[in-house]
């Protein structure tokens, strides 16, 4: 058993992962194959997993910090400025001379708002774990990775356990070491796509099951419009999605889990946990891309007192 | 009968139309609705239906100038750097202060070559008849348009007729004003999905002969792998398309409309005419984007010597 260290960190949440900038395009259909379509509302907004989920912490109060990369380029400018717009800290932010800042082009369905991803990362080099500071790391409550920088992610999960924090993992797909990242790993949350696809099932269950057994203490399996599973020492319950109008669902399971975050900074129970991170999640399908819609704490308190 | 005036045109061609940034992006596979895709081959160029048809007549060694508009903003900066940088005048390019210049993002089928396109044309205002240059217009041989710019469309097109020029319409979907912009034009060449919506018909020789009503001298009718129609006062006949590797057909149409007006400046035949569009929108499909990959008269003419 880690023993947890007790001293004040700076930040509530230091997150690592990869960042882009998005270009939303919300089209009257999505296109088949072949077919040339015009969209009919076009937005730029930072996105990228762990900055998504960051927004979503700052939104809501917490004090948190973003470790990555990008490019020397107007990309990485508008990352660095929207964190920053946001209340973001961004002093860990590694500008890679000559690299272009990964950019996402999302396309949305108008009439349903579910959406496909075309992300590029060709352009940018990984982030190498000499580029980043063990100080910034342990300056956290929680440490949030991603599972796509995952040489920097395991050398930080290593420095915020030796800290006393806790490490928050969002994967979604599978890629090398992932038994390594998920044994570092306290709380799990992950999409089904990824769960069915790791865990070799169909059930979502048994997928929470099976992740379950690599050591997180608790993991989460977000469902779509499906809601979520969540399973830990204490057992497994689900949380229904709310039913709300759906403009966009870009970035939902991102803000889940900067909302998820919220709860466990708060010490709430995992059931009142998970349902505020459906709520706020929901809130933010309410408008177009990852982070416009992602609401404050007053907006999402009044949200469920009206559920 | 129109009388064709003697005297020299300072321009092969004088385009008028949309232009745009084309944001390519090659993707494994074409990714279906809800799904996350890793690009794996990313590329911006210059784009649009008549900037590109231009920038073909000019790497055959044609004399042509671009009238369109774009945002004062880096994509407008982009466009002009290009087509400056192809041979393409463009001292009739209208800079609208506050507008965005359009963009068009290309998801490429990495199988298939295959393309859709999500067009942005949200931010800018239409080109107005008053911002376009009568001695501009009138400087050109043939005037190439598209069906987009329909009022500065329809001013140039007169204008055209009455300095003995000939006009060549490029349409992809139904606007208003048709017939008038159809009435004007000398030369249509349009692709199977316009011909057959518009002809309201499943046959493509059938749409052609429609088209061919409402007072063109030539009709063309592409049909993508499947190769061409051609309609004139001589009767039908049909191109097949050459069998090449196909890495993305983004722009072929394009390619077409340029090589075709290529035929028309020699004075070739309509047959020798078609050939030579086929082939060369054939070999731009060699490469990623509508631009990069159109070849010159040399290496067109090495083609067709091998086919």
């Amino acid at each position: 058993m880690r023993k947890a260290k007790i001293h004040k960190f700076p930040y509530d949440v230091v997150g690592l992962g990869i960042c882009a900038v998005d270009y939303l395009c919300r089209l009257p259909h999505y296109p088949h194959l072949d077919e040339k379509t015009e969209l009919t509302e076009f937005s730029m907004q930072g996105g990228g997993p762990v900055p998504t989920a960051l927004v979503t912490l700052a939104r809501l109060g917490a004090k948190v910090s973003y470790l990555g990369k990008v490019g020397d380029d107007e990309g990485g400018r508008f990352v660095k400025e929207s964190l920053e717009r946001e209340g973001v800290d961004s002093h860990g932010l590694v500008v890679s001379s000559g690299d272009r800042t990964p950019r996402a082009f999302v396309w949305i369905d108008g009439s349903s708002g579910l959406r496909s991803i075309s992300a590029d990362r060709t352009g940018l080099r990984n982030l190498q774990p000499k580029e980043i500071s063990q100080d910034l790391i342990a300056s956290g409550r929680y440490l949030l990775i991603d599972g796509k920088e995952t040489e920097a992610a395991l050398r930080a999960a290593r420095w915020s356990r030796q800290s006393g924090a806790e490490v928050v993992l969002d994967v979604g797909s599978r890629r090398d070491k992932m038994e390594q990242l998920l044994g570092l790993t306290d709380y799990l949350v992950v999409s089904e796509s990824f769960a069915l696809q790791f865990g070799e099932t169909a059930a979502e269950e048994a997928a929470a099951r099976f992740l379950f057994g690599f050591g997180p203490k608790v993991v989460v399996v977000t469902l779509g419009h499906k809601g979520s599973v969540c399973l830990s020492r204490e057992g497994l319950f689900r949380q229904r999605a709310f039913t709300v109008p759906v403009v966009d669902t870009t970035g939902a399971g991102d803000v889940f889990h900067g909302a998820f975050l919220y709860g466990l900074l708060r010490d709430w129970k995992l059931r009142r946990t998970v349902r505020f991170a459906s709520a706020v999640a929901a809130i933010k399908c309410g408008k177009m891309g990852g982070q416009v819609g992602i609401p404050t704490l007053v907006q999402t308190e009044e949200f469920l007192s009206g559920h």
